[in-house]
């Protein structure tokens, strides 16, 4: 039986918003160990939200239910849904916030969140992350069947994240999908996009910086030189060595990343 | 028996203030569970401290104990006091903070806490939440009955929030109390300050935005418009779809707000 | 047996680190209770990740294991080692993050963590929190006996906190260490630095500011007044009452902090 309900939004931890969730939780399932992942993604940033919770399931035990709330859709005809994808399950607003668990996840079964007599009542218009995805959480995490809580769909919203572009010549073209604590640049490329700087000569350009070293750690990094080194999270990272890249790079989220090879 | 401990303080999470306080709870009892309602109440300010904690405990399990700590009198002779409220506790310096939780419940009882040897010795004069407060919230979910801690006082302290007021003409005015993570002003107006913008016309100043409308859903906002709607903790809110209103208005905590029917 | 592990980082809490170690954590042991002191240590800063850690561990019950991870030389040759100081554990880089806590121990063990087979794999070179500090310390919690984690060692980095300096005349010098969330600045003088301000007559320069009373509680200072007082932590601390020292004297971390006396 499920036990570990996680929590990802976009409400930021200066309201009672998510003390509120938890106090719903918890009074339905005493139990339960509800723990954040994060209340910091940006306001009503889909990707943002997306790219949180992708990165960080796959470490949870299975049966972790994920409650991912960023929901600027809150009150209209939006879904709520309850998806299992492999061994985790998700809560979450139909709107494409979980799009990058579908693309790790082969077994994907999302269900439309209609039976009301789970939810909060009265529910509101404004927060249904009170009143309708904590407390589906909190029912399943008590063993209540993801049957019992609605149809399955199939047209669930899913978008595709940002990918990577051949830009002219030898040019790939990605960008900086978000700006994490020390500053590090995280781009869109992967890896497999960019195989052309594992070994050979390269130019990667964001904001005004010009990268040309694949380090393979922070700390090989010159003080103040911007470089780019794989991510924990699978991704090609901008660094600077006890430093912020999106300083020294002047580039921020969504900021142009170019790569020449040879 | 209680078994669940709430935080809500000013101390923010930057500092070793509040590992120090869950510390100290779970030293005295390991089976208690500590959650956080917020900790960035804004620094010394009793009215935000006590919207966050009102809006929040009553979602929570009977007998959870909540621990506010906003308390810039530590040291001096304010009392800190153990509150039984409906089916709720809460653990407190006597300063108000309180003060919209006994608005809401009817049975109230408040205690003088004085048993100094539940406290963390030697107490200092800067640090209640860890000496004093965390403690006391500790041995209470322990089992350790209310009346040992100390006796029962009438003369709490208790402010009375700002409420709207008449002003000239069809006219009530209230004030911003908060600006949520996403920029929207929470007013101190409720539906029942402002009976006549439901169904009729009406115009909401505030900052330099002028509101006409009233919406039951963010989505339905144009891009960029202040709107008008009834918040999650049942306050007159005025937001902007996927956008930041107290940006929008340029408004703030404190912004006077004046409603005109008609 | 340990059942409490503590995180104290410099990750922040808005991407997903903090939630993928606690996953690991939680699927390696579903029993342990994961609490965290801090994730917003200044980016890279050992001196601040030491200063926290040191103040909040001793309040945490015995064998309770305390990771703390500020890691700029992640993926270098620097250790991960696991230590036993008096009645807790601590797993971290060998760093020196950790030098505050051996100041205030006399048992010390410390252990090169070598075991790999603990380790989440592939280990990455940008995460360790993620891929070896978080798992040992789930398997510790477990039980896993500390000599099965690798050999002791003695040559542990340990750097020397900022002290008190004598300066000309009847002067001390020192300075600030951190600034809080109430903008209090933290000196790293202690009262047996500055026995001087005792009683006696005495002057501190910090910023533009100049301190000449010693206060015992925070809600004894005139408004905007900067003063004196012993904090929490057992550090003289420089503060205003209900207002901002850092910005009131315009001083910062790093300031220096001039007493003289008589």
């Amino acid at each position: 039986m499920a036990r570990f309900i996680t929590l990802t939004t976009d409400f930021g931890v200066s309201d009672y918003y998510v003390g509120a969730m938890k106090g719903v939780i918890y009074n339905i399932n005493p139990s339960a160990t509800v723990v954040d992942i994060s209340h910091s993604v940006q306001s009503y940033d889909l990707l943002d939200g997306a790219l949180t919770i992708a990165q960080a399931y796959s470490y949870w035990p299975k049966d972790t239910i994920h409650v991912v709330v960023v929901d600027p859709g809150v009150g209209t005809s939006r879904r709520p849904i309850l998806v299992s994808a492999g061994t985790h399950f998700f809560v979450a607003p139909d709107n494409g916030v979980l799009s990058l668990v579908y693309d790790r996840e082969e077994r994907i079964t999302a269900r439309h969140i209609t039976s009301s007599h789970y939810f909060v009542q009265p529910v509101s218009q404004t927060f249904h992350g009170r009143d309708v995805f904590a407390p589906v959480a909190a029912w399943m995490s008590k063993g209540v069947e993801p049957i019992k809580f609605g149809e399955a769909v199939d047209d669930y919203l899913r978008f595709a994240a940002p990918r990577a572009k051949a830009g002219e010549g030898n040019e790939v073209r990605g960008i900086v999908l978000k700006v994490d604590k020390f500053g590090s640049l995280i781009t869109n490329l992967m890896p497999a996009d960019v195989g052309g700087i594992f070994g050979g000569e390269f130019q990667i350009k964001v904001g005004n910086a010009t990268v040309t070293k694949l380090l393979s750690n922070y700390a090989e990094g010159a003080k103040g030189e911007a470089f780019a080194i794989i991510g924990s999270g699978g991704f090609i990272e901008i660094s600077v060595n006890r430093g912020s890249a999106a300083q020294a790079a002047q580039a921020n989220k969504g900021s142009e990343v170019v790569v020449k090879f040879g």
